[in-house]
């Protein structure tokens, strides 16, 4: 921290863009002060946790770009292939613009696996959701919400970012700057459309709860239709009346049990009727 | 690609338009450099699969008109009716419009085909939905978003293209931009009700699945009402009690008869009139 | 269609208006040329069939007025009051506005109309929603459906027509104008209510089917709740044991009646407990 | 209406005013004319019957308010306190402000009464929602839908009313101008928070309806898998074959009871632990 | 009372502001006069109890900073730790801003709270939700509705608080404001993101209730499949018929109960299938 507050001491940054970029959980913003344009993005570096975001810091001054990331690196992996008087030649915005198209860039990969899991759970809900869809449902849903805030907000305040707007940006990056709202506009289509499909599936998840159930209650339905009349039958001759018909007649079951055929077949037709009604 | 690099080259297009034209799954823009317009749409080729769509791109320079179409011939077909003195006369500017207005009438007999699909699940969700009817709807639904999405983008950029913000337009085609973005209106317009039409379609079919599981418990609980108290007389009398009364008696049996026949009359009115309530 | 183009020709149409007038299924629009105002609308002629949507277009130049509407007679009803000497002392523009003003005024009674059905429906679906509901439904909502989307885009374009934008209408017609707007606005925004009230009978039903299958679940657990656990009494008494307890004894059964009005009552009471709860 | 025509006629009102003012249905609107300013606006009357509103219309020229109020005495309710002398001495403008002001201050009570209500209907959705719920809902729903929408246009209208629109307003009534928005803005927050109140009360009631059967449902399957084990179990025991193990025996009967108690606890305990799943 | 209105005569306040000061239910509001900006927010304080809401009244004129809180200390606390010779080297406007600071930092806490108990709400969803489930989560949802209103009023009023529009603000403070801004669309968001967990935490509420019901209904299916076919073939050899076959038999009862336990086997096997279509 001794490094980082010697920085910010030397380039004399305000007391609140230092209490911004010391707070973890800031929204993405872009500020365009005097002289300096600061700049909040959140990334998320882990592809396996995308519920985790980080945030990285960068600030355009006149004469140099401060890049602030706590915890990891990823824009030293962005200058990685940059050998060092390369980097020393690019012009502090140019510097600059690169680091944020790395930042929009890394938004694409994000989407894509998004809507790989997606594409699973529909095909999931559209055969045989198991038992904890649910749940991992919800999961998607909460981190894919983080990410359309994170780019959202990202996208609505970067448009702030012209050269009307502030001197450090100049007339000739203004097709750099389109190419760049293009990403995270094309990142942030993606993200919606995710958004989209999350929710017809809930609504195919939901459908094929209540199919199943509806499945269950007509095979429940089937039986009972069927069986129920044929016991009933079995019920009269199991009284014990002294001169019930066809008792003691020799094939009197016979006919009995031809009866229960007759009445089991027309129970089978009845509902089956009842269903296509 | 050999050819594409030439041409590229010849006419010094800026890396990122050439990197937005190798990008095949680029959303719609309207782009307007000082020199140049670049445009990009999405097109579905194939009537048959709905799902997949193609990007085509068009540049406008001042003296010339490019267009980039990978993997198919869309612009070719709209130019074949046109012979070759006839193109040659046309200035670029009534050239990149016209295709234009080929690209925006292509989106026509779309929104008719998905309207017509759309129908067609609206009778079956009214009448008999089947059993793949969800996945059917699903597919629908996505297709409809895509196309939506293609459209509704380039509605929305195109309306940056006046003879305001370029001097590629002149201030006489004003009416002709005015003709597309109204067929573009148009299309887009018929793609929301199709998109409306899909979401009370979805509501018809839960409705459907629940009246049809109400029917099936309706049926179960009419057979359960009538058999089950009759199955409860026939169990008394198959008691093996000395002296239940009328078990002895000649015609005992008539009488248990005639008291099954008004129980279960009766519980068919009682049923009846539950329902009405 | 020879008079037609005979007077398209002589007032020398745009190419690209005419070709609007014949496709009879445009939208609605305004557009304002240098010397002419060009506007499409729907009427909907038949009040039995509020499917059923026809064009009327209308055409203001600097000292004509032309209307168009294929296959039926609208127009011609509204000028019918005015004698021929008074068509002619009318100047275009107050013409067009009056017009204008008999087509917003042909959608009020539409709204009516529309709003009679929807207070029966939510009738029906408040006491006894029959077995064609959904169809009967769906087809009310589509009719709104396409009347709200005539209004809304003709509100929305009607109010490009202001002095500012067209020397055609004169300062002093800002009063009708507004007054145009206002009913547009009030028949609108009766469509909206309907709207809004239909989404709401649709919960309504929805309610109802899910209140009667209760309901039925109910019944079906009453009557089970009821016999099975006697059934179970009088099977205990059908089993052919040699000394099962009261068997042999001469008021036994009048003991186990007693026992079945008791489980009877119990099962009553902790049923209508359950519900309770 | 001799007295009303009278009125207007020396006032020479526009006619398109006076038909607006005629029609008793009109919507909320403020029109802004050259040397009037024309309100209409909707109140509620009787606060026991809230779907009938009533309208009011004000019109402020450069030397006189008129009030116009069909059928019943709001505006002379809100003189009613100042004695003749003190109307007298009141400008038009500030005799117009406060008649809006009163207008205003009428919707708080009434938003105040629709909440009370809602709160009640709360309370019964989470209690027991009885069989008319739906059609109080319904009713509640409507009004407040009528509610809404007479105070959201009259709110939007209403900020057509500033000093740099119209000569008839001071700029020092700015302030006042601001606290009826401020008034109007609350009771409009007050209403929407009362819509979106009623539409979380119809996710309630519709959850205590599926609890509810959900709980009837458990009740069937509990009463069945009981007895129904238990009956088969006394069938058996009352088929008529010869040697059946234990028929004979002298406590058989005691050790199927025991069987019997074991099957009932064991389903018991076998349907508890799937519930819980 | 007799120093607040003392107080407020003394600066001469509008009639007006004293009134909205003395109305304790006052949304809240930034209303920018000449030579003073009023302002009124909401705060929370109560942590335990959020449904109660208060407000703070803030006024800033160009020689003093006027607070007024009915009934509690906040601003007294966010004070505490300046000394009294700090307070008066402070300028108005600093002090000013250093109070609505304070305002918007109490909502953070706030929702961070609200966030945590709706990620309470949603483990039990997913896991068991209770009977009181409904009654909870609708108190929640009511909570966070008066939070969000408090919030968004807030936000969208503070807004108009800008150098440009009162000469109070100077320039060099809108770094300040900026920041004060991006802290309230910081909570704001927070808010909203809870708002969209709470409506995903009740559909998963829903899931759960449904799926719970058809789980009990699948358990009553397969009871009832088992045992009603198994019943009928008791009730069979329970029939009274002189010479139904294999009654008499030595072994006849060790065929049915095979017979029964193949029966049993088969819908067991039946219903399993089923189940998977």
């Amino acid at each position: 921290m001794d490094e980082f507050s010697e920085v910010c001491r030397k380039q004399e940054l305000d007391p609140l863009i230092i209490e911004d970029m010391l707070n973890e959980n800031h929204l993405p913003k872009v500020e365009i002060f005097e002289h300096l344009v600061f700049l909040i993005a959140r990334i998320f570096p882990d592809k396996e946790d995308l519920s985790r975001s980080s945030m990285v810091c960068l600030i355009l001054g006149e004469h140099f770009v401060l890049s602030y990331e706590p915890g990891f690196s990823f824009f030293d992996s962005l200058l990685a292939p940059l050998k060092i008087h390369e980097r020393a030649s690019k012009s502090p915005e140019s510097l600059f613009l690169s680091l944020c198209d790395g930042v929009v860039d890394s938004y694409l990969p994000l989407s894509t696996c998004l809507h790989r899991q997606a594409d699973m759970m529909e095909e999931e809900a559209l055969d045989q959701p198991g038992k904890d869809f649910s749940i991992r449902f919800q999961q998607l849903y909460k981190i894919l919400g983080n990410c359309r805030r994170a780019v959202s907000i990202f996208h609505e305040d970067f448009m702030k970012l012209t050269p009307l707007n502030t001197p450090l940006i100049s007339k000739s990056s203004q097709h750099i700057l389109n190419d760049i709202r293009d990403h995270l506009r094309g990142a942030f289509q993606m993200l919606e459309t995710n958004g989209s499909l999350l929710i017809s599936i809930r609504g195919l998840y939901q459908d094929a709860v209540r199919q199943r159930q509806s499945e269950i209650i007509q095979h429940l339905t089937f039986i009972t239709s069927i069986f129920i009349p044929l016991s009933f039958v079995t019920g009269i001759y199991g009284m014990n009346f002294v001169n019930l018909p066809l008792l003691e007649s020799h094939y009197g079951y016979l006919v009995i049990f031809l009866l229960m055929i007759l009445i089991a077949a027309w129970m089978w037709i009845f509902f089956k009727r009842r269903l296509k009604e």
